[in-house]
């Protein structure tokens, strides 16, 4: 793994997404949090709670990210099969992990509750865990498989407990540029700039609603001499055409 | 294509969305509206303003769905890149479509803009415009992919006038019942449920905040005699244990 270039992807299992039932927000809340650690999120798939696709997914994808990341599934009812998902991938055995068993021993729950609740102690053979401090189940780490909550709330907490046992990359900064024109008044200014700073990525993103639109450039880089290059060279495009603007 | 089980995903295109830059809105809407004609929305892909990223991606969900939508990447910016890897994965020409050209010649803009919105004119040779109510540049489909806009009111007006143009399956029925319970609580019984009728989907989903907690019991089908005993099964299951519950 180069600490220059770390990419993750993310996995969101769980058909309760692809129903429409749930709007998903762990996606944007991982992204922003690795933008932070220097990670770049590069893909996401959302799969269905069936045990072929999310298998294809994962061998897929292992190859091809530093971290493959997933959330969902992790609970103790019939839908949630990450675990053997991933076990099943990595081709090792499903096990029964001592330190889990404990955390749900001493919940404050009857006999039978804690006898359903064990299929959550069952994790691949070699895992590690992944602290959940909302005092739920933990989330797992096999190779570099990620296993974590998909309840928000749950999932930020582990994230949070995350920090610092994953290799972090340069940060990534971003600047941004807010100017009131369509896009295609500046898209040939703006592809000349992005061919001159390859290290940089522009995104160019309009808005607009039924009395106003403008153009959003995001710059993002973990090269910061060039991101600010680039930037300057934003600005001057403004301040030629003689543009009000906002950046930040 | 079987009228019984029509499948769809969605590529959701964009480095603002990995970026944790934006909410993606698009999947949710695109999930409740396809559950409304009948077909299932099976896998959703986020990728980044990647070329050779989207063009895989595309060939390898275009074979195993009905449909495979897009959103994003359609402006016209340098990361505006969805006709020229739809095209590329289709190994068809792009080619200027003289019906867009004559939509943005009405656009009241200065003949340099105009130049720059050319680029939006280009599509996949063959493909039919899917149009766009808000007045802006049409989405297209080519054989079994449909490239709509990343702006969710330009999308969601593009999805509007869909209807009737793509081919529906049966409708997919969808029952709720929620239970003062932890899901560990009812998992064995729910499983139960859930071996006697495979044709319907049960998602038990925990919900909990610091005063109380239970489980959304979700139940869909398009089987509907089996999605209905099913869910007189599982409401039999509250009212022999004796908890509260709410159904709808």
């Amino acid at each position: 793994m180069s600490a220059e270039n770390i990419k993750a992807c993310l996995v969101i299992i769980g058909n309760e997404i692809l129903s429409g039932r749930t709007q998903d927000t762990n996606l944007k809340y991982l992204a922003c949090l690795l933008e932070e650690w220097g990670i770049r999120l590069s893909e996401v798939r959302v799969l269905p709670d069936i045990e072929d696709a999310i298998v294809a997914a994962l061998n897929q994808l292992r190859p091809n990210y530093d971290y493959v990341f997933t959330t969902g599934g992790l609970g103790p009812t019939h839908d949630d099969i990450t675990a053997e998902c991933i076990a099943k991938a990595l081709n090792l055995d499903l096990v029964v992990h001592p330190e889990i068993v404990r955390i749900i021993e001493n919940w404050p729950i009857d006999s039978e509750t804690k006898a359903a609740n064990i299929k959550m102690a069952k994790i691949p053979q070699g895992a590690t865990l992944v602290d959940n401090p909302t005092g739920g189940s933990p989330g797992f780490q096999v190779q570099n498989v990620i296993a974590m909550a998909g309840v928000p709330v749950v999932f930020q907490a582990m994230l949070a407990g995350l920090e610092g046992k994953v290799v972090c990359g340069p940060k990534i900064r971003s600047l941004s540029f807010t100017l009131p024109v369509r896009e295609s008044q500046i898209s040939f200014a703006i592809r000349e700039i992005q061919d001159r700073f390859p290290a940089v990525e522009i995104g160019s993103y309009p808005f607009f609603d039924d009395t106003s639109f403008g153009t959003s450039l995001v710059l993002r880089s973990t090269h910061s001499i060039e991101l600010d290059l680039a930037f300057e060279a934003v600005k001057g495009l403004a301040k030629c055409s003689g543009l009000p603007h906002d950046e930040k």
